[in-house]
């Protein structure tokens, strides 16, 4: 990818009606567009970037045994009137319109209802047990107030998982094992060290559910931390009975502000009671299914990784999240310039190294501020001087300084 | 993937509701599920094939320049006002809603305008120009009636790709490359000899515009065809004026029913004059940019894919559409046919050969009338016989009968 050849600029300017930090960086960066409050397009940079963290949780989905399809938008209003979600003063973030003929129909700001549903066809005999199903699905929501940028968007990416199981052991050996999922999904995404498994009400089924929330000034919630054991309580069970079932003393916590990154929730067989949702077993009786539901925000948890990392400069992505590994800045056109840098885009591109080649006819400072305010996690610069010692200036964007090695150096250090 | 672990299952029901043959079949083989008319949830095979046209798209649209991005569902009536278009009496098919605090919004049915309204923020200089964007996008669509299955959707995916031009030249130059993209993107989804440019009525600013239109008989079109020039004209361009142009007479023409499966609009500029879409030329000169619009609907094309090739038995996919590309039957649960199958298996996955393995503990009537109908290009039968014989039963979907072959020579014929 060539910087010459992005449609998108870089802009010192803040955006106006933008309140976020993740938002503005965004904008200014040239990740994101802003349509209206809480609604965004991505650019060819922030697509890859949603693209890379779907990448991540989809590998993860997929190694515990789920199965991706993809679901509707529109949904029928009979849908979720057998569980009483379809009416607005229950869900009050329903955006609604008809058809031609005046059915009703929403537009899915979650998929349990109509997962249900659809899944109804398939199950009937303990045979056809467990099913694990996820998508990335585009989710609708009538929030009232957009101000967290891409943290809270009317209309965002989210990962919904549901799991569907014969029996409590085999629910709980599920539901355990995406909480395991969950963490690596959360470490490869280079938040794993500040997110905390998060202790919040259950529902009728269970004492708890599960949250995880990324330690976070931009936040919405506010968490109790116990980092000794690794776990948080949320404030909604912050009691002297529940902290006695979890083991923790109250003066032991830290209260913090965080972001809620993930959620799952243990249905057992609660909402296949409400909604018939049954097998047959083994000596032919009628069971109800077991549910889980398990989230993650994609474009939610990409918010959280910028208000988490930027700094001053500008943005700076983890790795496995960054739409480019090296940012290679060519400074000059002197031919012996130009062909180091593109004999070095070649290899690296050759390599799988994913480059950010800024070729374009500007100044050095300001190639040096767009790889800042671009984030992207090496700065690689080849300039005159570098091609007279034969050698290359290196910097991590994390780093105070730049190094100067050999390309055989770069390519241990990146890996390739 | 193995066949005991889709949660899918094929029926012999035709689905109830359904009169295309399309959805039909694919509901039947376990591909989509019906969600409301018009409507349809992809299950994980297909998801697998609209992912597979989706790639074959993105290549051939990356090959001309083209940068991926998404924008948004969710539209501002000011967005689609300046042209007219927000009016329910110039598009009927909106849906529409509002935010909480009353604000009029619309769902994407097409991005004409909002793409416009985005990159007036990115092109201001010549320097900024060209730029070719294009995104894959759940566009929803409030039709009146939706009986044609995957073929026209009240949801559907699309591909739809901007051209944003300084002058004529370098316009028209990227709508004829963009044509011959288009004539490759049909050729990789195996119905590229039945799929004709077709000369339909132009806008303001063009005599003609372009449609793709397979030969299909569950099309909703009728094209006349000039099968020696290979090429067509919709019925309303069909009058001597236009046929002189063209240098084609009248009773070199063949009448036959067509679907569209892709459509180019060259705007000139037309649409950029009604938006104030403007940028500064190279003598400090205000211009209007030269747009295009380029459509693909993926899903729409994987129902024209069905329409064309099934048969009597059930589907039949192109190899490079098809959600794998080997049905590998294991008949019997004998150890050396299970560790046989279970060996060709490993072998083709490690070469990149995608494989549905049926190791179901089914009939073999079953297992092949399945093959059958799911429609993978190669069925692939292991058994006592042919691990005695020391070779494997091999039928391409589409022929008559099967061959008995060494696994080196499968793997030639796959190219594996």
């Amino acid at each position: 990818m060539k910087v010459s050849q992005l449609f998108t600029k870089t802009t010192k300017t803040l955006p106006a009606d933008e309140v976020s930090k993740n938002a503005q960086l965004l904008i200014q960066a040239g990740y994101v567009y802003k349509v209206m409050a809480g609604v965004y397009a991505y650019t060819p940079l922030g697509l890859k970037v949603v693209e890379n963290i779907k990448q991540i949780v989809r590998e993860e989905m997929n190694a515990i045994g789920g199965q991706e399809l993809i679901m509707s938008s529109l949904q029928k209003r009979s849908t979720w009137e057998e569980t009483g979600r379809w009416d607005d003063e229950v869900v009050d973030i329903w955006f609604k319109s008809k058809l031609k003929d005046g059915t009703d129909v929403g537009f899915g700001w979650s998929h349990e209802e109509a997962i249900i549903e659809m899944m109804k066809q398939y199950i009937s005999s303990y045979k056809d047990l467990p099913v694990y199903v996820y998508q990335f699905q585009t989710k609708l929501r009538n929030e009232l107030r957009a101000k967290s940028g891409i943290m809270r968007g009317r209309e965002f990416i989210m990962k919904d998982m549901y799991s569907m199981s014969l029996d409590a052991e085999q629910h709980d050996t599920f539901y355990d094992g995406c909480i395991d999922a969950y963490k690596r999904v959360y470490d490869r995404l280079g938040i794993g060290k500040d997110t905390y498994v998060t202790f919040a009400s259950g529902g009728a089924f269970t004492q708890f559910s599960h949250e995880f929330q990324t330690v976070c000034d931009a936040g919405e919630d506010i968490i109790y931390l116990h980092r000794e054991k690794n776990l948080a309580v949320n404030e909604e069970v912050l009691d002297d009975d529940n902290l006695a079932k979890l083991g923790i003393k109250r003066e032991e916590l830290e209260q913090v502000k965080s972001a809620e990154v993930g959620n799952i929730f243990n249905f057992g067989i609660q909402k296949s009671q409400d909604t018939k949702f049954e097998f047959t077993n083994e000596t032919g009786e009628r069971q109800n299914v077991y549910l889980g539901s398990y989230g993650i925000g994609i474009t939610r948890v990409m918010g959280v990784i910028v208000e988490k990392f930027a700094d001053e400069r500008g943005l700076v992505w983890p790795k496995e999240v960054a739409p480019a590994i090296v940012y290679l800045a060519r400074l000059g056109n002197a031919p012996e310039v130009v062909a180091a840098a593109d004999e070095l885009y070649k290899e690296l591109t050759e390599k799988n190294v994913t480059v950010l080649y800024d070729d374009r006819d500007v100044r050095p400072g300001e190639k040096f501020a767009d790889a800042d305010l671009i984030g992207i996690p090496y700065r690689v610069v080849i300039s005159d001087k570098t091609v007279q010692a034969g050698t290359l200036e290196v910097k991590a964007r994390t780093a105070e300084s730049a190094e100067h090695i050999s390309s055989t150096e770069l390519m241990q250090r990146l890996g390739a």
